[in-house]
C-alpha cells in the first residue's frame, strides 16, 4: 500500500515535470518563431539589409585574410590589424556614410600622426623629466580644444568621427613612447593598414549592391509628398462621402481610414532627412544624380512636407467628430472641400511624380490653382447661405476643417515653390510628367482644351486627326524651332505628352 | 619723366597692395572675431561642454600617463594603448552613455574574446591548409550575422556598440594567427586595460560633475510642457487683446509675439528624448532619481506633449489673420476663449512645475475642468447670437481658432493622464505645488469654495476660524482615518494645502 502511494506520488511528479518540461519547450518554440518572424520582417522590409550585412562580412573576411597570411607581407606585423579594425568601423550601411568615415580617418590619423610626432619632438628638449609633463600638457590641451570643437553644429556634422581620430591618434603617437624613427615606420604601416581597410570599404560599399544616401533621401522626399496626397485624396474621399446604406458606409469607412497612418512617418523623419543630406554630400557622382546635386533643397521641401504635415495631423482630430454635424451643411460645402482636397492631393502627387522622374512639375500650378478656385467657390457657398442661431454651433466642425483644408493649400503652395526652386538648381528635365495620379481622367481640369488647326514651320502638311494642346505653366524653354506659339512636327517636345491622350503622328505641341 | 612715372606707378602697386594686406588682415580679424563669438556663444548656452571638454581631457591625460610610464607596468606592454582607445571611444557626454558604452565594449569584448579563442581550436584541427579556410568562414557567418542583428530595434537602442566591439573582437582573436597561450596573455592584458579605460571614464564622468542623462530628459520634458504653456498664455493675452490705441498695439504686439517661437523646439525634440530616455536606464539611481525611474512614462508625456505642439503650430497659421476679421465676433467669444488658452496653460504649467519638483499635480485637473467649462461657455454664446449671412464667411478663422482650442484641451487632458501615471509610478511626493503660476490669484477659479463645519472624530471641539475644502480630484489615500467624507483635525493631509490661502491651525481637510 505504502509502496503502491509512493510509486503514484513518484510518477505524479515525474508527470508534472513532464508537462512542465513540455510547457517550457512549447514557450521556447513559440518565442524562437516570434524572433524568426520579426527577423523575416526586418529582412522584408528592406532587403538590402541583409546584402548590407553580407557585404560587411565580405570586407571584414577579405581585410582579415590579408591580416592572416600577414606573414606574406611581413612588413606590416602587427599594423594589419587596423586594416581589420578600419572595416568594422567604417563599413556603414550608404556608401555616402562609409566614404565620410573612411575619409574622416584617413585624414585624421595623417594630421594627428603628424602633429604626434612633433609634439614628442618638442618633448625631447625637456629632458626625461619634463618630457612626461609636457607630453601631459599637450594631450590635455589638445583633447580639450579638440573635443569642445565637437560641440560645435557644422563639425559635429561633417567631422565629428574626424575629430574622435584626431585625438585618439594624437595621444597613441604623443605617449607611446617610441623613438621618433620607430614611430615613422609605425604611422607608415598604420596608415597603409588603414588605407587597405578603407579602400576595401569603399570598394565593396560602392561595387556591390551601393545603397546611396543621396537616392534614399530623393526617394524619402518623393515617398512623403505621396504619403501626403495619399491622406489629402483618401481625406477628400471619404469626410464627405454620405451613407447610402448603413451597413456599407460602416465597412467601406472602416477600410478606407487606412489613410489616417498615411502622414504619420512625415512627422517623424526630420532627423533622418538630415542625416541623409548629410552623408549624400560625400558622394560621388551615381546615376542622375551629379556630385553637387542640392540636397540642402531637399531638406527644405521635406521641412515643408512636415510642416503641412502638422496640419494634416490636426486635420485628423475633426474627423471622428461627425456625430453632432447637421449633414445639411456638409452636404453644402461638399464640392468645393471635395475639390480643394483631391487638386491639393493631385498637385502634391505630380510634385512626387516630379521628384521621382526628376522631371519638372509642370501640373502643379494648375492642380494649386483649381484648388484655390474650389477655396474662392467655398466662400460663394458660405456668402449665400443662411443660418438660424442653432446651425452655428452645429456647423463649427466643419467649418473650422474648411479652414485647415484652406491653410493646407497655402502650405502645399509654399511646398510647389521649394519643389520649382529644387527642379531649377537640381536641372531636372524639361519634361511633362505621364500620369500624376492613378485615375488621370476623373477629376482632371484642364484649363484649356481644344482641337487647333495646326501650323507647320517646314511648309509641309501632314494627315492630322486629333491634337493635344498643353498650356505650359511656365515659360517654355527654347527647343530647336519649338518656340512660343510655334507649332512643330516631330519636334522633340513629342515624348512629353500625356500618355493618357491618344494622339495620331504627328503629334504636335503648342507652347503658349 | 619717366622715372617719375615708374615710381608713381610703383608706389600705386604698393599702396593698392598694402590696401589690400589690410583688407585681408581685416577679414580675418572680423572672420576670428565672428568665431570667438560662435565659439562663446556655445559656451554660454551650455557650459557643462567645457567642463565635459576638460573631464575627458582629464581622463585622457590620466590614462596616457599611465601608458607613457609604463616601463613600471612592463606587463602590460603595447596593450597599453587599449587603454588610451577606450577613454577616446567610450567618453561622452552623459554618465548613461558612458556606462552604456563602458560596459557594452567589456562585455563585448569579453564574449568575443571567447568565443575567437574558440574558433581558433576549431580551426585548427583541419590542418594548416584548411585553417584559414575555416576562420574565413567563420568570420564571414558571423560578422554578418551580428551585422543583421544590428537592424534589430531593441538591440540598436542599447546594444549597437557592444555587437560592434564583439564583430571587432572576434575577427581579430580569430585572425590573429597566434598560439593559445600567446592569445590568453593577450586577452588578460587587453581586457585589463579596457577595464582601467573604462573605469578612468565612468569615475571621471560619475564624480566630477557629472551629466546625468535621466535629469536632463526630466527637466527636457518639464521645459517643453512650460514652453507650451507659454505659447497657450502668450496666444490667450495677445489674440484676443483690442488696441485702444494703435501704436502701443502695434508696439505690444510685436513684443508679445516671442511666444510664436516658442513651442517650435518641441517639434523637433524625439529623436533627442528617445536618446536620453535610452542612456537614463543605464545610470545608478542619482539625486531624486531611483535605479528603475519609469523613463519610458517621460518619452510617452513627450510625445503627448508634440501632438499638443502639432495642434499649436496649426493655431500659429490662423494669428495673422485678423484683416477681415469683425472685431464684434471676437468680442463676444473673448472671455470665453481667453479662458481656455488661460486655463490649459495653467494645466501645463502645474504638469511642468509637478514634473520639476516631483510632486503630485494636484490643481492641474481644477484647471482643466475651469477649460473644458470655458468651452461650455463658448458653446452658449454661439448658440445665442444671430448673424446675417455676410457674418458666417468673416467669424470663420475666429470659430476656427475655438475649435482648435478646444481640441488643444483633449490634448492637454491626455497629457494629464500620462503626467499622473507618472507620477504614481515615479512615487511623486504627495503634495500640492505652492505656486503654478506667476499671478496665483488672478484667474484661478476653484471648483467649491467655503466655510463648513468641522466634526472631530475624537469628539474634541476645537477654535477653528476657517476652513479651506478642497475637492479632491483622485479619490484620496487612507491616510490613518482619513477615509471618504471623514474629517480630521491634524492629520498628514495638512501639509497638502496651497500655501496662497490663509489657513489657521488647527486645518482641516474635507475628502469628498
Amino acid at each position: 500500500m505504502e509502496m503502491e502511494m509512493v510509486h503514484g506520488a513518484k510518477s505524479r511528479v515525474f508527470t508534472r515535470g513532464l508537462s512542465g518540461l513540455r510547457n517550457l519547450v512549447v514557450k521556447l518554440k513559440e518565442k524562437c518563431v516570434g524572433i524568426a518572424k520579426n527577423i523575416k520582417k526586418i529582412a522584408k522590409d528592406d532587403p538590402r539589409r541583409v546584402i548590407h550585412s553580407l557585404k560587411m562580412a565580405l570586407a571584414l573576411t577579405l581585410v582579415s585574410l590579408f591580416y592572416f597570411v600577414r606573414p606574406l607581407y611581413e612588413g606590416f606585423g602587427v599594423s594589419g590589424m587596423w586594416a581589420v579594425l578600419t572595416v568594422v568601423v567604417v563599413f556603414e550601411f550608404s556608401v555616402g556614410a562609409t566614404i565620410s568615415k573612411g575619409l574622416n580617418r584617413g585624414l585624421a590619423t595623417l594630421t594627428a600622426g603628424a602633429l604626434g610626432v612633433g609634439a614628442q619632438h618638442l618633448a625631447v628638449l625637456f629632458g626625461t623629466k619634463g618630457e612626461p609633463i609636457v607630453l601631459g600638457i599637450l594631450v590635455f590641451l589638445l583633447a580639450s580644444m579638440s573635443t569642445f570643437t565637437r560641440f560645435v553644429p557644422s563639425i559635429k556634422k561633417r567631422y565629428d568621427y574626424g575629430v574622435l581620430i584626431f585625438i585618439l591618434t594624437f595621444s597613441l603617437v604623443a605617449v607611446s613612447g617610441y623613438r621618433v624613427d620607430v614611430i615613422l615606420v609605425l604611422a607608415y604601416q598604420r596608415l597603409s593598414t588603414i588605407v587597405v581597410g578603407g579602400a576595401t570599404c569603399m570598394i565593396v560599399s560602392i561595387f556591390i549592391c551601393p545603397v546611396w544616401a543621396g537616392e534614399d533621401l530623393h526617394n524619402l522626399i518623393a515617398g512623403n509628398l505621396e504619403k501626403l496626397a495619399k491622406f489629402m485624396e483618401g481625406f477628400g474621399e471619404d469626410y464627405f462621402t454620405f451613407p447610402d446604406n448603413d451597413k456599407i458606409s460602416m465597412n467601406s469607412k472602416k477600410d478606407g481610414k487606412s489613410y489616417l497612418q498615411s502622414h504619420k512617418s512625415v512627422l517623424a523623419s526630420k532627423t533622418n532627412e538630415e542625416n541623409l543630406a548629410n552623408f549624400a554630400r560625400w558622394e560621388p557622382c551615381h546615376g542622375q544624380f551629379r556630385l553637387r546635386h542640392p540636397w540642402k533643397q531637399y531638406v527644405k521641401v521635406g521641412a515643408l512636407a512636415r510642416q503641412c504635415a502638422y496640419h494634416i495631423e490636426t486635420l485628423c482630430g475633426f474627423i471622428n467628430t461627425e456625430a453632432k454635424v447637421p449633414m445639411e451643411f456638409r452636404r453644402k460645402i461638399k464640392d468645393s472641400c471635395t475639390k480643394m482636397s483631391i487638386e491639393s492631393s493631385k498637385a502634391l502627387r505630380a510634385m512626387a511624380s516630379s521628384i521621382e522622374k526628376m522631371a519638372h512639375p509642370k501640373q502643379v500650378v494648375m492642380h494649386l490653382e483649381n484648388s484655390k478656385q474650389a477655396a474662392k467657390e467655398l466662400e460663394n457657398v458660405l456668402k449665400t447661405m443662411l443660418y438660424g442661431p442653432e446651425d452655428i454651433i452645429a456647423l463649427v466642425p466643419d467649418a473650422t476643417v474648411a479652414s485647415i483644408l484652406v491653410n493646407i493649400i497655402t502650405c502645399v503652395e509654399k511646398i510647389s515653390e521649394a519643389v520649382h526652386e529644387l527642379a531649377n538648381v537640381a536641372h531636372f528635365k524639361e519634361k511633362i510628367e505621364a500620369t500624376v495620379s492613378p485615375e488621370p481622367t476623373k477629376h482632371t481640369a484642364k484649363l484649356h482644351r481644344g482641337i487647333v488647326n495646326p501650323m507647320y514651320d517646314d511648309g509641309d502638311r501632314g494627315e492630322v486627326d486629333y491634337v493635344e494642346v498643353i498650356v505650359c505653366d511656365q515659360k517654355p524653354q527654347k527647343i530647336g524651332n519649338c518656340i512660343e506659339g510655334e507649332i512643330r512636327v516631330d519636334n522633340k517636345c513629342s515624348n512629353n505628352v500625356n500618355n493618357s491622350t491618344v494622339i495620331s503622328p504627328p503629334s504636335i505641341i503648342t507652347c503658349t
